[in-house]
């Protein structure tokens, strides 16, 4: 059930496998409301379990900020609720069947209650925010919650569009690693952190975000669909373009444009050309080595922090972002 | 374009019309967000208008409650971005074609941009409640937004049932009241106010929005489809039991309440024969005397409140709830 904790190279999570299962309880208790469409969509979202990376950076970051536990649990709990929630509504705009290899609650549930149960998690984790009583958390959590909305907003507008690198990186820090930033920083922010300390985790956040970014594109081009849990290629049949099929098309020559393209609008048939491509064209490596300075950078960040069992997990994190593949 | 503004009825509303033009413009400015999709859902909904019942209801019950301009105006305008973010959710929920007589924001631009636009309308609610620096505030309207997704979930589990008068009056309450509620309690909040003068204005706003329920109800089994700007008798054919025709089926024989189940499940043709049951049942008369006991308990939370031409103001909104035809 719980991806992140049997997992073998994830067994650096040992160290906050209590606290996680913690977090379940707390997201058990969350979807409780009486209302039995929100019941319903929370055991979905808790056996369809996913990685709990997220709510694992947070609790690590949150122990090396000495977060007391009541505070760093919850604030896992949220940052999973605050995914969930924009999982749900994606599903509706990607009209995706399916999600981690299972059907998508949308599929299951049709889209009106998807919207409302997206938008319940949304006001429940603002809910469990509001309890830490701290404008610092809530500035972050809505601030964040919003840019995830725009980048959304804005993926729509690039739908089915040639994109450049830098649009793509924009996109990403709104849609991924903004998330991972803030859930870097909600611990200290909640342990009374200063303003270094706070930015040091968020760049961390930032990067380590970045590079999980980057091998989810990476692993759309040329990873295992039983592994990833949906159909490599996906990313660009659905319009969107990837970072390595963004390298790839930068280099290409005009028939190599074209057939990326022709996929880009939607021409499943071409989908085995543009692999060809995309790994004739050095662009796998290119992006394969950019996370790995991402995973650097968040490396770096950590550096002057003091050191302590928790700051050795969190060096161990960057590493497997990179490694996983799915 | 204000309709607030013009319609004679409403006159007690130049009260407040510099507000409310500050309101326009807090609007338009919470709605410039450099991302096309959410300024055109932004100018749609400014322009559709709607009645702004809501910020007249923040601006009045504030200045009873001496708030200063800039709170009240931002309290307003946040209401009004709540009540526009759950609009759109409900109108991708009910498929809805049209609202207020024009195509709806989903028919407009599609379920995917409807959702997000939503979700970004929440989103800058929050973020401009956030500037107010008070956990009362964020309490409530966190609280209210989660009550009214549940009433919207609820509302989804009751479609093409038949539910009880009491059933309903609880989900009145959350999809309608509560709104009602909290729009009169703001001011006073950010006002720093006691208790007492909070709880006060609260129950003056639940009352009169359970007035302005039941008038909904009642203008959707009678009213004039060019007014209300959508075909009497939608509720009902979209599954939805209206309280007269909640307490029609009370009272009917069993023919008559196969008719009225009838409609409940989506078949039109039997509405003239539903309207005409009823208008004999004498479920209008209660339905409408009910409503004016609202209006009156309304009136009552208001009494012992010291005298001011804004309380002179507040106490004119019930009879007008009553009196509005769409």
């Amino acid at each position: 059930m719980h991806a992140a904790l049997t997992d073998p190279g994830l067994d650096t999570l040992a160290l906050v496998r209590g606290d996680l299962a913690a977090v379940e309880e707390e997201l058990r208790r969350g979807a409780e409301c009486g209302i039995e469409a929100v019941t319903t969509i929370g055991r979905h979202l808790q056996s369809s379990g996913g990685k709990r990376i997220r709510a694992a950076l947070v609790l690590l970051a949150a122990r090396q900020a000495e977060c007391p536990e009541g505070p760093r649990v919850r604030l896992a709990a949220i940052v999973e609720m605050i995914h969930a929630a924009t999982l749900i509504h994606d599903d509706i705009i990607d009209d995706a069947a399916t999600r981690r290899g299972r059907p998508s609650a949308n599929a299951q549930w049709g889209n009106a209650r998807s919207v409302l149960a997206g938008d319940w998690l949304y006001m429940q984790s603002f809910r469990l925010a509001l309890g830490e009583r701290s404008f610092a958390i809530l500035d972050a959590l809505i601030a964040l919650t919003q840019a995830m909305v725009e980048g959304e907003l804005l993926q729509l507008e690039m739908q089915r569009r040639v994109v450049s690198a830098a649009q793509h990186r924009d996109l990403m820090e709104r849609k991924t690693a903004r998330l991972f930033t803030v859930a870097s920083q909600l611990g200290a922010m909640a342990a009374g952190r200063d303003a270094p300390w706070i930015e040091r985790l968020g760049k961390f956040g930032h990067h380590l975000g970045q590079a999980f970014q980057m091998v989810d594109d990476l692993l759309d081009c040329d990873g295992k669909q039983e592994a990833v849990g949906k159909p490599v290629g996906n990313d660009l049949r659905e319009g969107k373009m990837t970072l390595p099929v963004i390298y790839a098309h930068e280099s290409a020559d005009e028939a190599g444009r074209a057939v990326i393209e022709q996929v880009l609008m939607g021409d499943d048939s071409a989908w085995p050309a543009v692999q060809t491509l995309v790994a004739a064209s050095g662009a796998l490596e290119r992006a394969r080595r950019e996370s790995r300075e991402q995973a650097e950078m968040a490396l770096a960040a950590l550096a002057p922090m003091p050191a302590s069992e928790w700051k050795a997990a969190l060096e161990r994190l960057p590493a497997l972002v990179i490694a996983r593949d799915r």
